[in-house]
């Protein structure tokens, strides 16, 4: 019987490797994603196409409305900054497209959704290397979060335990595409962009779009998406 | 200046007893309280009025669906147990009105409103004595999981440490209410029934009406609230 894998994904570069990536490791894979009031609407579409591309049997869309919350460039009224990618951030300089705590939900989700599904193996696409500092993409946090979420889960403390992974943790943008490449991912169901036009097509300038880019390059290839 | 915290407030007995109490300890104090899909849609007017009584400036109501999760009687159309309240439990054995992950969930939500809010302690009502094994209301838990919290937030790497308590853990439902009573706590302003009936009456049937009952006869009193 095939291990069961519950995988997170966005849409993006990185959950769509990491799909690819859990296929390829011979998981059943269930997805989960989240419909959290992202001004990217775009991405959940992508997702679906994904899902049915890799002909998955269950996905789960867990709808939550983070713009309660606010406090981020990807869910409130506040300009995303454009042209503005810088490698060198200093360590404590975060982005406004940090939305708090964002990682920590959804891992909540997952671990709630692994428990009435008895899933006890949890994947996402998180990764530090381009990521500007979200504190909440570094491997030090998704250990802690492995530990905690062991106690406090019917399945963590009966002796299932759960393991929350983010494979690519340590890779760059330009490393994953070069595994999705292998993998046949079709990188044109994807979409990085945190402020795309209303017809779908992304600016090409956000940091997203910015680092999404410079990876392909680094592959020597061209982007197979629309840019605006 | 008054130092700031969080309180998670439901509209029980605990949270009744956590919001008297933090006042006391001279905390400026915000409420956080759930609307998450849960059958006791009473619960939330009892925490409003609690809010009210205590005239707090800030209470945010945060909406979420748990019943897309499901897996709980408190949330799915699974019967609550009436009538079979245990107190020896086996250590393994996990009742079906426990909310998958559903602490870890709300103080996920928490995290990020004291991010927004830029409020590093927070405080929630959780206490293992009479609860029935629920994971995630045991000491071990909470302590891991505010490691978590450090981890993942602005706050907690730049150096704002992230407190999360949980004062009456290790006391029973007596003890509580024994503390509540000496602020002056109004408990006719709180609801503890897993299955009110539809003009608010409590069961005294199911665990938590169990517990709560005897929490007052073993202070010698009568619970102010009304019952089926």
């Amino acid at each position: 019987m095939k291990k069961k894998a519950i995988a997170m994904v966005s849409g993006g570069i990185d959950s769509a490797t990491l799909l690819a990536y859990l296929i390829d490791k011979n998981y059943e894979v269930e997805v989960l994603s989240f419909e959290y009031g992202q001004k990217n609407t775009f991405e959940l579409e992508r997702a679906k196409d994904l899902v049915k591309n890799y002909e998955i049997k269950v996905h789960k869309i867990i709808k939550l409305s983070l713009d309660q919350i606010g406090g981020s460039a990807l869910t409130d009224n506040i300009e995303v900054p454009k042209n503005s990618y810088n490698k060198n951030y200093d360590d404590k300089d975060i982005p406004v497209t940090y939305v708090p705590a964002r990682n920590t939900i959804f891992l909540s989700y997952a671990l709630a959704w692994g428990e009435v599904r008895k899933i006890n193996n949890i994947f996402f696409g998180a990764h530090i290397v381009d990521y500007s500092n979200y504190p909440d993409c570094r491997p030090e946090y998704i250990s802690s979060y492995e530990k905690m979420a062991n106690l406090a889960t019917e399945m963590g403390i009966n002796g299932n335990r759960i393991s929350i992974e983010a494979p690519f943790v340590k890779m760059s943008k330009a490393d994953i595409i070069k595994i999705g490449i292998n993998l046949g991912v079709d990188y044109s169901k994807t979409i990085s962009c945190y402020d795309p036009s209303a017809d779908g097509k992304s600016c090409g300038m956000c940091d997203a779009c910015i680092i999404r880019l410079d990876g392909f390059a680094k592959n020597n290839m061209r982007d197979p998406i629309e840019y605006q």
